[in-house]
């Protein structure tokens, strides 16, 4: 990792790297798996000389977990992970006495394929460490900190220069190891007679010892991504203030095995009482963690709340006062935590097109919006794609500048809904007879209108050269439920030359592919047919009178293309033949044989209850006369047209990706 | 691993082992699963110096993959695998022109929550090993060949001694790694440019060049387990033979990457022609495996037929004519081998009750049905949980006899599919016109007669101490559908505590415990409510007039009880609570808390369509009055009765499990 410089007499080395990420959680992870994709030359460091085991973050949002099924390793997280879909508001009634409201489900719970799970944080770096191994050798760095930063700002334009300079420096074990667990709540105590730490996790359990050299390093860097946390060492080097709330909030935080009567200890909800209201929240591992309000303070006082006062006695008094008349108690507690957080939001993730930050660096809120892990990893998995097919010149650099218009206007959205939603859990004045039925609504309401959003199923991404609107609510009027700057809505899909059914979530792979989805229509109705062969005869370049985008753009390093072609069309199953389509829509390759996983089929499937061949509905589409659109390599949707709108889709590629040289004759 | 003798000047060790597995396939471990999992002194071996990466076995059956979601990774199995549900057989039609007939699926394909898939035995191999290590210290020891035996029978019926003496070797590099792999085709060639082995498969590779000493050692062992193969070393100590036909067929069989416009290449079929039948199977990684059968010898002669006269270049224009007028090639072969076998069967998998035989080792037949890997695990798996509770005393010796009663039927009719089945691909006098389209009905028909049996829907598992049969037939009048001797059949539930939905394959544990099935049936009924009462009390042992099973049994070591109970009521999920029902069934635990995994409720839910609440009516039981079964820790049902057969019910469990001793007073 970097040479000695000659004549130094220190141990400090120097070298380049493309892209530094500072700081090893679910943001920076999340942007290190597209450096590792698309074989940017990369680093990616962390203070810590551990991975996290268990606690912090658990709330996984169906958008995120569409991410991870499109990442490879969703069904991972559905095997040990937890389902939490529908939601109990407990509060007392005329007499006081605590009733259950609920349960209240989403009536948008089948939108997604995926529902609202709960998994620890240190499970997710996991997968992502292990899907990251499958695709690089790029590894987490540990134990090492940023210590000086330079930033040249007049080579920011020129892409081929370093204009970043930090010094990074190996923490000895003592620093990079520090007793806080103790302090904070030991995140490896038993549960179920295993440990809090799974087998596939032993080994980092074993670095733990290993022997580190306290040495320093210059790295000079095209990028730097700084996913440091709420107090991110990366945003304080370029001045980027943290602005929002004057007030502060303490929470407690407990992971138990509880032992108690309460008849939804293994149900989502909450429970208010005239002493507060608490946050119940089931999880893996007959887990169960809780959330509990301590006391707001003042946010912007010089003295910080004392955060060793709350102990976990404390906390647990305190959820046996709210639950009482039901009992409460632990033996098991996995991990427990309190801290003082406030709504704080960055004016700005980016300086210029060469720094950018992520996550909780540049927003902070309260945990109980279960959304903080999703922002964080979905601002990471954002600027990590744009960012490396940048860093391998397959993209337009100004696409950069996309980053803080999609993602800054969510982390403002963030924090209205948690203002709102936190705020019920701090005031306790209206938590008896009528008036706490009305709390019970009103919170009922608060979590009704930022479902969408906190869920992910809408972004609300803003026009720009990647995203090409058409209104800014709906799809065009060959797809009225597409819409550029949404996600792709999944449906199930059979394979033509297969029959077998596949989630569009997983068969969209996030590979850094821009993706051509024809929807062919009912290629059985020969005008049709015709419509399709046209769009292949265009696709191919055999239409000379315009120009194919395929073919067309620098790919990444070490793919073929830059553009993936994926047909659905919409008539029965039985009555079409792969080989039905146009070559170029199926394409043949010398080594893989023909592109069998390429042609779609929006039919039902007798032995797949998901697969029901109501897609093209589902997408607002002709199930005739199909419809087109590009999707971004994030499957969010980026242009919308007909079958013959083919040059406004070429523009739109034009605009994004780069052009392949043309070859000198 | 065992001590130096003293005084001897070799490398010779000697040992002890309760269970010594002789074999590292599929099948052994199966077996050496259960002595994880009931934490049995046990060895595993393998005389192979690494677990095989690609190629051998692929095809999963439907029981099998229950067993793997009840083992715990069958969602790994999902990831990677390949669902292959219709065939289609391709025959000339009157004017010689290759034909489609079918797709013929089965009509039971909803019988099972999974389906027909394949997947290299390699990765099954790679999840049975993570998963023991999860259980377990127990690893496989390979590079060692078993080379002495002695059985000291009078010492039989006595547990407590080690009858069997073997001689182990270990073997040298060469030995253990013998290069037939480049002779039989290579299993390391490259597929999507990753290569057959998946990274977490890496290390074994790494182990290849592990240094080896040669040594050898002594074992003494309580039982052993022969599941090394068809040649097995351990079947020819007890000489026990293998009986059956005289006639062997050779096959040639390739895994490839195809080249083709044959319209079914991705689909499970066969391809008749003048010049024969073939099989083709597609596979994970875009790979399609073809079996090709050769020619037939005479299996008793002593000139066994030169392998090496077929050669790859042979398979595939054999290949080629039969596909014609199609096209057929391949540039990425992943593995392809060819072999001779006939049908065949050992009398006995056993000798007495410490000498086991699984796996090929007792039945060999055609690669054909895709049932060999299956029937082995099976196997595995079936003595694997009798021998481990036997080795624990938790269970009667007794049931080590229905080892073979169960499984040698099984292997007599899989040689009976077999031999009808491999025979259609070996006779071609009838390949042309309308006698061909017969013999597409006809192999309809032969795959239709054995598909209960070979999808393990069917068992036939006789009646005995474990099995308590009402009739051959069916289930008692309480559950119709449940009968004693075949596995239960699958249904998803919605936990009455979370509300979650789950199958009954991943609730019902492989972890040595039998359950009490409580069918509650509609507790809102006030009768019914009693009756579900009055079983309480029995449980709980409040009801003095009778004997409750609970904390009867000796346990596994390190489990708390030997029975387990599961709730499954009828009511409408939101009209019942969890503790509506008697303390019993949701046992307290002073650190685990309530058992909310206990209560199940059979009702439909919105989020999860495969959740559809008629679990009662496949089973055929009543949705107001319920009914009461056993299971043994295998699935397979036991017992079955009404919720008041509570003292036959006792009966049979006393047939099978271990009584603690009377505390002395």
């Amino acid at each position: 990792m970097g040479q000695t410089v000659a004549g130094e007499k220190s141990q400090t080395v120097e070298s380049q790297t493309d892209v530094l990420i500072i700081g090893a959680g679910p943001a920076g992870l999340m942007a290190a798996y597209w450096m590792a994709v698309c074989g940017v030359k990369a680093r990616i460091i962390d203070k810590r000389g551990m991975k996290v085991f268990t606690g912090q973050a658990d709330g996984l949002r169906p958008r995120t977990l569409e991410l991870f099924d499109s990442m490879g390793f969703q069904h991972r997280v559905i095997h040990e992970g937890h389902v939490a879909v529908e939601a109990n508001f407990w509060v007392p009634d005329e007499n006081g006495k605590l009733t259950r409201q609920g349960p209240h489900c989403s009536p948008k719970i089948n939108e997604s394929n995926h529902h609202n799970m709960l998994l620890n944080q240190g499970r997710i770096e996991r997968f992502l460490l292990d899907t990251i191994r499958k695709h690089s050798d790029l590894e987490v760095e540990r134990g090492i900190i940023a210590e000086s930063f330079e930033y040249d700002e007049k080579l920011g334009n020129d892409l081929d220069t370093y204009p970043i300079t930090v010094k990074l420096r190996t923490l000895s074990d003592e620093e990079a190891n520090p007793s806080h667990l103790s302090t904070e709540g030991s995140g490896l105590q038993p549960v179920n007679g295993q440990g809090g730490v799974l087998p596939d996790d032993w080994e980092e359990l074993i670095q733990k010892s290993r022997f580190r050299q306290t040495n320093t390093e210059i790295v000079k860097a095209k990028f730097i991504i700084g996913c440091d946390g709420a107090h991110s060492w990366t945003r304080k080097q370029v001045n980027i203030p943290l602005e929002g709330s004057s007030t502060e909030n303490i929470w407690g935080v407990i992971d138990i095995v509880p032992l108690s009567n309460f008849p939804d200890m293994r149900r989502l909800g909450t429970i208010t009482h005239s002493s507060g209201t608490i946050l119940v929240i089931p999880r893996e591992r007959k887990l169960v963690r809780l959330y509990v309000p301590v006391q707001t303070v003042d946010g912007n006082s010089s003295t910080r709340f004392d955060r060793s006062s709350i102990t976990l006695a404390k906390i647990k008094s305190r959820v046996q006062a709210i639950m009482s008349p039901y009992t409460f108690d632990f033996q098991i507690c996995d991990w427990w935590t309190a801290y003082q957080v406030g709504q704080r939001v960055a004016p700005a993730f980016n300086k210029g097109n060469r720094i950018f930050l992520a996550g909780d660096a540049v927003h902070t809120h309260s945990p109980k919006v279960g959304l903080g892990m999703n922002m964080s990893m979905q601002d990471g998995f954002n600027i990590g794609w744009k960012l490396a097919m940048v860093a391998v010149g397959a993209a337009n650099p100004d696409i950069l500048g996309t980053y803080n218009a999609e993602r800054h206007p969510l982390a403002e959205m963030l924090l209205e809904f948690d203002r709102l939603w936190s705020g019920e859990f701090m005031e306790t004045t209206d938590a008896d007879g009528p008036a706490a039925l009305d709390k019970a609504d009103r919170m009922v309401h608060v979590v009704e209108k930022y479902m969408d959003f906190a869920d992910g199923l809408r972004t609300y991404y803003p026009a720009s050269s990647l995203v090409w609107k058409v209104s800014e609510e709906e799809g065009p009027e060959a797809a009225r439920n597409l819409v550029p700057g949404e996600r792709i809505s999944p449906i199930k899909l059979r394979n033509q030359a297969e029959g077998n059914s596949k989630w569009t979530t997983r068969l969209l792979e996030s590979d850094g592919l821009f993706r051509i989805i024809v929807l062919a229509g009912d290629v059985r109705v020969e005008e049709q047919k015709k419509r399709v062969e046209a769009l292949g005869r265009f696709l191919s370049g055999e239409d000379k009178t315009k120009v194919s985008p395929l073919h067309r753009y620098v790919p990444i390093p070490g793919k073929k293309d830059q553009i993936g072609v994926v047909t659905i069309h919409s008539a029965p199953w039985k009555e079409v033949e792969f080989f039905d389509f146009p070559d170029i829509l199926r394409p043949f390759d010398p080594v893989m044989g023909w592109g069998y996983d390429d042609i779609w089929c929006d039919n039902s499937c007798t032995w797949d209850p998901h697969c029901g061949g109501q897609g093209y509905e589902k997408w607002g589409v002709d199930r005739t006369r199909g419809a087109m659109l590009v999707l971004r390599p994030d499957q969010y949707i980026g242009w919308v047209g007909e079958l013959e709108e083919v040059e406004d889709m070429t523009d739109y590629l034009d605009g994004v990706l780069v052009k392949m040289p043309t070859p000198e004759i």
